[in-house]
């Protein structure tokens, strides 16, 4: 009995794992690996501090849309919006899709993000949120067109 | 010289109305205004208060990103969240887009919103932000598939 308690547990376990992980993936494998590969390379420059390579993950008229603010439009801008304070420092920034379709030279996806900032009194923030981006296809690259994303709030405690 | 004064002025006026409303459609007409009709509806049922029509505004397993909340997702709950308390009534919501850009059955849409609200205490709230939302063509009709917002603060005094 106790063994088959076990594996029920086991079972539901591996479940909910597969659950909150569950990603689609609609297009070429090739296609979807390289927008994956640009997913995790926005996220590496972002903790670099590497604001001039995050606005170069965007087309040349790309958009952002950032809470409060008007639309963001093009590389200057987006450079000096994701270049961080030089006592600020990104400690982490993953990414994980839920969803990403492509549609000829077109792509949607949508999905989490959390991260973790060092701020300049040396406390540690950390945050969650999620996404919808529309990406194009750039010759052999994919590049950010929209980019709209909001905040997900913890729960009062 | 007075008269040169008011051509320039005529013109530069023209300019800027151009600006601030050019639109860009990409797709055929028919499918264009599709969901322009659809979009000026979705404003009809809010101040309505039709929050079952504006949950038939979305695909079966169409997603919102609303600030601050976990993705909501699919008909009943999207019921829900855009149900309005019974002492709140929306008096004005207005949907300009941007960019529609159809690719097969797909379309990406981004722009701006603006609306007020009657509170219960009989003050009137005004707000304003931009979206982005994918389209999906479910039989002959436009549902939307994800819709991103978030607001536009107003400039502080």
């Amino acid at each position: 009995m106790n063994q088959i308690k076990k594996i029920v547990f086991l079972f539901l376990a591996l479940l909910c794992t597969t659950a909150s992980y569950s990603q689609v993936y609609n297009g070429k494998q090739k296609e979807i690996n390289k927008i994956l590969d640009n997913i995790k390379s926005f996220s590496q420059y972002y903790m670099n501090g590497e604001a001039d390579k995050i606005a170069a993950c965007y087309t040349k008229d790309g958009k952002i849309f950032p809470a409060g603010q008007e639309i963001i439009e093009g590389t200057n801008d987006l450079n000096k919006f994701w270049t961080l304070p030089s006592d600020v420092k990104v400690l982490k920034h993953k990414v994980t899709p839920s969803e990403i379709t492509i549609v000829k030279k077109t792509a949607y996806d949508y999905g989490y993000y959390e991260g973790e900032t060092l701020l300049p009194d040396g406390k540690k923030s950390t945050w969650k949120g999620k996404y919808v981006i529309v990406w194009k296809k750039v010759g052999n690259d994919w590049k950010i067109y929209l980019d709209c994303w909001n905040r997900i709030d913890e729960p009062k405690k």
